[in-house]
């Protein structure tokens, strides 16, 4: 089942989507919010799954989805939770700035508490007052679970995902090395993400779902050219179930509680930094990771950061080059 | 006027509470949510007031509040920000670790991202699955936003301040210098907090509230001793207008943004650490200043934090000493 929310109020309508994106059908009857369903999932999610397949066998009223008229699935949330599971992607970071990586990063989750009182929508621009900020994406799996109980297993934290997406996890660079030399984490530094038009039920992503992983390529452009293409199954360290667990270590978490992966980040297969796509590597999911391998590589960063007027695209493909999620597609300012 | 929300559901049962919290009369028929009221407080806000004061003159239908009837006034919120606004409580806890306080401390406001998605009531005990996670109390003011915009004033910030009340920011002191060291904020060391049972519009506390500070002693006993009586509108480095206006600076805040001071702290008149109330100081607002302070002056803390069983209460009174706000009074376990 894909599910979508509708550009309308705060909270938007909430839809049930077609597999190919294509088309809608109204959920309005069953539940008026997306947040509202998640959080009567036991009696809300099998009439939605209901409706689904009354979409697919055309025995329902039914409109034309567009994806530029979908806010964030949830527009706003009561919790938006951003760990950095690609742990090969903060040891390139540190290997920049010339830190060590902690071992224990292999074993206990980077995790923020982010700002989650208003997301972008897939198409939305991206609102950005000053350059200097050092505006970059970065392309991230995200799932939302139901409620989750204080000190929950992986595998009860697993048995909570309710719905699987995409996320661009906006970052004004330049922000972040005063805010984490503050210890108080991220406030400045990460202003509103965006969502993909469509959430997905674990079920309907079948055995792409497995592990607590999304086993999928990320796909990602800048500027229309491809840049990313890493593979979210791999070199993910730490899976989603183990996410939510470390979060809910000393408190419950509630429905409608969006985890995200952190930046997809491959390792090369020849064992050195990642190469770009141009030069047969997987590329990047976020800008920042390619200037971190030029500033290893030549001593200094030459891929500038995004400026007004620049693009970016975001996307994940099933076997027939359909979007899975729908497209990510945003202009800076 | 004073606001509360009955326990019922997930979001609480909006209530208008008289001015003596003796009585509410149901909010209902205007609005079922004290965030749905924020979020159309132009036209909610007024009726409300009309409603408070139909209650006041003993013209409508009434009932008596009880407070341990209430949940916190947003039972779950979008976003929940926490400052460290009195730098007093920050130096002497640096000065405890042999820290040097950063001289940016006294113009860049400390402010963390804190978990929303699910409050405790007044009344409600405090989850604690460790003691060894060494679980304190911390006596806060807080303030409820309207829609904020990106990038506004200190000046604009202050008019968006909707509702005033009062915290205990639980905090689990041992889990903090890990996630400090890590730099992406407080996840497992902060879980939910408690609120006051009612928020109040600044308008009604007339001139205690100025200047966008609180102008009135926070009382605070552990186990029934008394413990805090530091004032709210003293030693307040950042004022809530430039508090917010630092969270806004790079992106927009939604309405029913709650923003905390961080632990109310008063330097002592004669410029040492403080005192206990018991040596004729004011105490203090969480159990760690009292140990930062026990470790300046002997080396090591004495008090320990809180165990099963342990009981705070945290509120402020008006000149004939009622509750403004009611009393957060909370047992641990």
């Amino acid at each position: 089942m894909k599910l979508a929310s509708l550009k309308q109020g705060r909270d938007g309508r909430l839809v049930v989507v077609s597999d190919d994106l294509a088309w809608y059908a109204d959920a309005g009857h069953i539940c008026a919010t997306l947040q509202a369903a998640l959080d009567d999932w036991a009696q809300v999610g099998p009439a939605l799954e209901l409706l689904a397949v009354d979409l697919r066998n055309e025995a329902i009223p039914r409109a034309r989805f567009h994806e530029h008229d979908a806010a964030a699935p949830l527009p706003r949330a009561y919790q938006w939770l951003d760990g950095s599971a690609y742990v090969n992607h903060v040891a390139l970071v540190r290997q920049a700035r010339g830190a060590e990586l902690p071992e224990s990063f292999w074993h206990d989750p980077l995790m923020y508490q982010g700002g989650s009182d208003g997301f972008l929508g897939a198409r939305d621009a991206i609102p950005l007052a000053d350059e200097d900020w050092g505006c970059d994406l970065e392309g991230e799996v995200v799932v939302v679970t139901g409620d989750v109980p204080l000190g929950a297993t992986r595998e009860q934290a697993l048995d909570a995902i309710r719905l699987v997406g995409l996320t661009n996890d906006v970052s004004l660079r330049n922000l972040i090395p005063a805010e984490l030399a503050k210890g108080f984490g991220f406030l400045q530094a990460k202003p509103a993400s965006a969502f993909s038009p469509v959430f997905v039920t674990p079920e309907a992503l079948g055995d792409w779902w497995r592990d607590g992983k999304l086993h999928r390529r990320l796909l990602v452009e800048v500027n229309g050219a491809p840049f990313g293409r890493a593979d979210a199954g791999e070199d993910m360290t730490f899976d989603f179930g183990t996410l939510i667990a470390h979060a809910a270590k000393t408190r419950a978490l509630g429905a409608g509680t969006i985890v995200g992966s952190g930046t997809v980040s491959n390792r090369d297969a020849e064992g050195g930094p990642g190469r770009p796509i141009a030069d047969g590597g997987v590329g990047y999911s976020c800008l920042a990771e390619l200037r971190t391998v030029e500033t290893i590589q030549s001593g200094a960063a030459q891929t500038p950061y995004l400026g007004t007027g620049d693009t970016v695209r975001i996307w994940m493909e099933d076997d027939r080059h359909h979007p899975i999620f729908g497209t990510i597609e945003q202009t800076v300012g």
